[in-house]
């Protein structure tokens, strides 16, 4: 049975509200600790059975726990591809849990609480993900919900906690505080100036990282980029959460400088460029999702930069997320060939962006 | 004193309001005839006198022809630079007799009748040129027309004849029946299933050639071609005429067989590049001539296909007319610099296109 994405307290697309401090240049916050249960292998080494009484015993602590209780609970492991890779692409299970990777099929086990404010995933590379995800900038807030789900969930299951690392994960990478704290930030002025090479190379002194719109592994596609914290061990959550505060302030800074850079010295090259982007967007009629991303940046730019108005950033994430294959998919209720899908992705960016317009 | 265009019969425009056979490929079918006066040395080695003296002497015999009698006369020498480039631009007087090389400035004596028929340049290579400019198809009735004028104006002054080669021209390649007739055709089809150099090849054979929006020396842009007579001697009007209609008949044939194929194997993929154009055209801020002819191109092709409807040729006649620079400043009141002509170009085209949506 497909899964009904309208059982979700919120469909599960809060977190591209478009709300929260600067919503603009950052789309959303996201925080996750890695915790395991002790007495079991760790995910990858576990056999379906032993994963399966992980799941039973996390299902089984969840009704006790509050920050639980308005989630809706997945057997991530009983959907269809599709539907796995649905819940990627709207940002609520990693690639590895929905087992999207042919040489790494979907688990027996693989599952998740999804609610409003916090989620975990079950049985991904450690037995819980404990994570929170908000709209804008949000790294506060975001560690006070998660932090609570953590306390709540780990007086009702037995964390694999060492005295001196802390806890315990399947990567060493993740051990220690088991956190990664990142945002997802738009810096379309710090590319087009060149000064993105300098800023990632800061970063990195930092001992922060980045990635692409779906973490590790992917691409950075229309100067979309995850920063994230890198070290995990040897300071407190607060100081990392602290640290990462600190240096995403000033990359947001640094965007609205080269932002005002590029108007004071390139304004009417820019503003062709954007216009010249949702151009395309309004009357394409084939659009890749690469290309949809491309247009999408120079629009967002646009947006930020008050040259084109009437059109929300809300309708920006969504058309990002909504125009992924999946979701195109779901929509016409059938599987889509990747020419189809592009066909489908143009019509209803195009109907969207009229719509918002108020074309006829 | 600028030249006042609203004092020509028709604002010099009525060649491009798309009606006549074809009219959508078709743009407009040219016919001049060249003659000499006798007793003149040609334009390009007489004195200013001399030259001063055919002028005088065509202008009065004008008085008498009354297929002139609706024309205005227009002093090319005495314009200044911008309207003599507007002239050119709207195709009723030659590069040469506007005198836009540097090489070769304007000559003193340069003139030219302008009327919503036929048209008269005096002073160009030849010392005159006769020519009938009509929308769409319309070899026939373009030749019946400047036939009449030149029979009328023969009559009146004593044209330069040899009586084995026929009529004498400044330029060898004209000397004969001085008549080259020429179609400007839009060939999108052909060029993008790539069968036309196969037409180009074949056109040669039949003693045919091809050129530029803008005639000998230009660049063919936009897939719009200019396809005229190679030939002026050993063979009487009527038979160069036949063989031409002949040859563009097959050559529409040809184009609307490719843009069948192309819908038929291609049909998305065309849809998407001529949206695109469109959508381009209707936001971009910044458009080039080239940039502007390439997606009128497509936007041509488009309502050909009857892919976009609402959007009438004669509107997109007038933009690849009206979008020129000299039109430009003329709208503007002002000399524009390239750059400043390429953001008032595309408000142009922006704003037409948008009134012919009925957009907001």
């Amino acid at each position: 049975m497909p899964l009904d994405l309208s059982l979700l307290p919120d469909g599960g697309v809060i977190w591209m509200d478009a709300s929260g401090e600067h919503s603009d240049i950052v789309l959303s916050t996201r925080i996750r600790l890695a915790r395991n249960i002790e007495g079991y292998a760790f995910t990858g080494r576990a056999r379906d059975g032993e994963r399966l009484r992980v799941l039973a015993q996390v299902r089984d602590a969840a009704t006790q726990v509050p920050a639980l209780a308005h989630n809706v609970f997945v057997r991530v492991d009983e959907l269809p591809a599709t539907d796995r890779l649905l819940l990627h692409e709207r940002h609520l299970v990693s690639k590895e849990l929905a087992g999207l990777d042919a040489q790494h099929p979907v688990r027996s086990g693989a599952a998740v609480f999804l609610g409003p404010d916090v989620g975990v995933m079950v049985n991904e590379e450690d037995h819980l993900r404990l994570q929170s995800l908000r709209s804008g900038f949000a790294l506060p807030a975001a560690f006070e919900a998660v932090q609570q789900l953590d306390r709540e969930l780990g007086a009702r299951v037995p964390y694999a906690v060492h005295p001196e690392f802390g806890f315990l994960t399947a990567c060493p990478t993740n051990t220690g505080t088991g956190m990664r704290a990142s945002v997802l930030i738009h810096l379309p002025g710090l590319v087009l100036t060149k000064e993105m090479g300098k800023v990632l190379a800061g970063l990195q002194q930092m001992g922060l990282t980045y990635r692409g719109l779906y973490g590790e592994g992917s691409d950075v596609v229309g100067n979309f980029f995850q920063i994230s914290n890198q070290t995990t061990l040897g300071r407190s959550e607060d100081e990392l959460l602290q640290q990462l505060l600190v240096v995403v302030r000033r990359v947001i800074a640094s965007e609205e400088d080269a932002r005002r850079i590029l108007l004071r010295d390139a304004g009417y090259i820019i503003e062709d460029k954007v216009w010249r982007a949702y151009g395309t967007l309004r009357y394409a009629h084939s659009l890749t999702f690469d290309e949809a991303m491309n247009f999408l940046s120079g629009v967002r730019l646009a947006v930020g930069l008050k040259l084109i108005s009437g059109l929300s950033v809300y309708t920006l994430n969504k058309l990002l997320i909504f125009s992924q294959s999946a979701h195109l998919s779901r929509a016409e209720g059938r599987a889509l060939t990747e020419s189809e899908a592009n066909l489908v992705r143009a019509r209803y960016v195009r109907h969207t962006l009229a719509q918002e317009a108020g074309a006829p």
